[in-house]
């Protein structure tokens, strides 16, 4: 038949033309047709003070770079919160756009709530889809968040499903976002109560932080963000924790030259370590979530009563001994840890991280940890400060031992 | 001060542990970090029949690929149109699936509606998502979805979205699903009747075209994903469209060794197209969208009632007629297009695609295919059998002509 006769010429024809490889699987008379490509992701992030000043054109610059022959739109989105602190914000923005030509600010600059009830409420997700529509803001316009990370990650999702992806500009305003959870690739909002059911991996095309914004930060909140820094140095960089150790009593006092350091290192270690590792954590290991398999779950035991920070804070302490007792790290290091925790501000016990026995609570977050990436548990320890090791198993009486430990200082 | 001597030495230091470029940018007295990184995407697309037999290990051996400690779970999710035509799917998959140790398959086997009804409903797709939380479907789980185009872009959603991407696996059973969309890496549902408005770019892990699908099909299903083949032969490959030429009449019949050829040709295109393109479309182009500006809208004026495939049938026609009134094409090479499409049993003209003047509402397509991408109008052409070319700006004075042409055959 003719059409057989086409049918295996080419296969091979197609075999030339891809350049790719079209396998004839003979057992199963099948044929496949090897799809493998990369994306290229780049984004910058700046560090800056009082981004909205007329004199700054540092998010100007940056918008002028894309050359288009269009007008693009540009959408704000902003944390209640916020807005409360810097009331001059709305006018500020809308005179930094007013003389612009190629950019057109959306004139409605939407107000939403703040921290973890931002994430869920399905409202507020499908409030910032519908502005999307309302706009005509396509995938060539800009939405851009300013806010603390829950905000982010809300709007940082709307704008990553609306149109299959609009473009997205990240403006953290907490020491939590700026150092590390904004200038990553993740966003998401909470489903049914369960944290980031729903997100997608989503890089920015650039985000701003604006060391003003911290100032008006609650002491809670200032501190809350630093335990990342102390977690990323930890695994990757020991004179940044020397640093750390130095300077904890001068952060803890609200020093802002020390916190401008802090945060641009810290971002610094996370964005090469998202870079270098696997961005969309397609693999079964996580290690920038040092200490973090403990915190999840005490946020989740406490009713979200313990902050985020608060509870990597904690998670760091437990893992720290655990790293000792379990004969990785020296007593010393694992006291010098502690302390520095300590000197910042931070607890390093709560009766909800107690281990007492395999039936405490917070052991429950070993499984859960697990399940959240899938695969093989994978838990990052320390072998030395600035050295990260990565391990399968907890061993409870081990982990009790660590407990035991933290409880005598 | 100390802290401020730190900070200077520290932004050297990261410069130099980063390997990222950093600068300092005197007039606004900012700093920036560069982020650049590359994430690789590869899947397998198989061709075969009946691929739940108990004798065609394809599936299983593709599944076995991946080692893993855990046991994986796989979870299916069918269109009931499928169902209704292949009674012994379900009996089928648990069979296959029976004596399997290392996965384990999800006990509910979803059924779901096809079509494009499957989009417009959020309780389906939150359907998807509380299967996801109900049996535990982690990250390195699959999702199959058997289906049209409609049940698969809904099931790849709900699993792109889930936990930030659970593994995907599409086993598409129309022809235009294993010819052109199935095979590549959009996924979305509609909102408030605005078609894709909610979706992401996410490659599945596998494709498994089973041809056996394709015996059930209705004539018009039979046909309607020709056109996609038809398409991506015009813009790229003159030897396929001289081979669809030759074949019109039999694949019109239902030659199945024919369309065995026309799919895995058709999708090899598509997939080489994606890969040395823009696959996640950041820019403004979409050269496989050929015929398709005046097509999405027809589907629409005509209230859905003209199938996807008829309508791109219609828009090619409409722009290779352009091409020869704008002396791109020679009136031969438009004829013979034309010519095939008719032998494949497309129209090629319809009372709402006439442009008669400005005011024929097709033309509103245009601005609506420019606004869905955003960024510069950009349409695809024929400056010869097998060649695309892109413009800017289409003429309504040779539309009308374009029109008029049609009509004289």
């Amino acid at each position: 038949m003719a059409h057989f006769h086409n049918v295996k010429h080419t296969t091979y024809y197609v075999e030339l033309i891809m350049q790719q490889l079209t396998d004839t699987l003979m057992e199963t008379n099948a044929t496949v047709v090897r799809q493998s490509f990369s994306v290229k992701f780049a984004y910058d992030v700046y560090f800056t003070t009082h981004l909205f000043d007329g004199k700054n054109t540092l998010l100007k610059d940056f918008l002028h770079q894309h050359k288009s022959d269009t007008v693009k739109k540009i959408f704000f989105v902003v944390d209640e919160g916020v807005m409360n602190h810097h009331g001059y914000l709305d006018e500020q923005i809308r005179n930094y756009f007013s003389h612009e030509t190629s950019i057109a600010l959306v004139d409605e600059i939407m107000v939403v709530p703040g921290g973890e009830a931002a994430k869920n409420t399905e409202s507020l997700l499908l409030k910032i889809v519908d502005a999307v529509d309302k706009y005509s803001i396509d995938r060539h316009s800009y939405i851009v968040a300013i806010g603390g990370g829950a905000v982010l990650d809300l709007v940082g999702y709307a704008a990553a499903i609306s149109h299959r992806g609009i473009r997205h500009v990240r403006i953290p305003t907490t020491v939590l976002s700026q150092d590390d959870s904004a200038i990553g690739v993740k966003n998401g909002v909470n489903y049914k109560g369960k944290k980031n059911f729903l997100g997608t991996f989503a890089p920015p095309v650039a985000v701003f932080n604006d060391f003003y914004f911290l100032t008006t930060l609650t002491d809670a909140e200032w501190r809350s963000g630093i335990s990342e820094a102390v977690k990323v140095a930890l695994i990757k960089d020991a004179p940044f924790f020397a640093w750390l150790k130095e300077n904890a009593t001068v952060l803890a006092a609200r020093n802002m030259e020390a916190m401008k350091y802090l945060v641009q290192r810290s971002a610094a270690l996370h964005m090469e370590h998202i870079a270098s590792g696997d961005p969309f954590e397609m693999g079964s290991s996580r290690p920038l979530d040092f200490g973090h398999w403990s915190a999840h779950k005490l946020e989740q035991l406490s009713g979200f009563t313990v902050k985020h920070g608060e509870a990597v804070a904690l998670g760091i302490a437990l893992d720290s001994a655990y790293s000792f007792v379990s004969g990785r790290l020296s007593e010393d290091d694992a006291k010098s840890i502690v302390d520095v925790l300590l000197d910042l501000g931070f607890s390093i016990s709560h009766p909800l991280m107690e281990i007492k026995d395999e039936s405490s609570p917070v052991i429950k977050g070993l499984e859960e940890f697990r399940e959240h990436l899938g695969g093989k548990l994978t838990i990052m320890l320390l072998s030395a400060i600035g050295q990260g090791e990565e391990v399968h198993e907890l061993d409870i009486a081990l982990l009790q031992k660590a407990s035991a430990w933290l409880g005598t200082i």
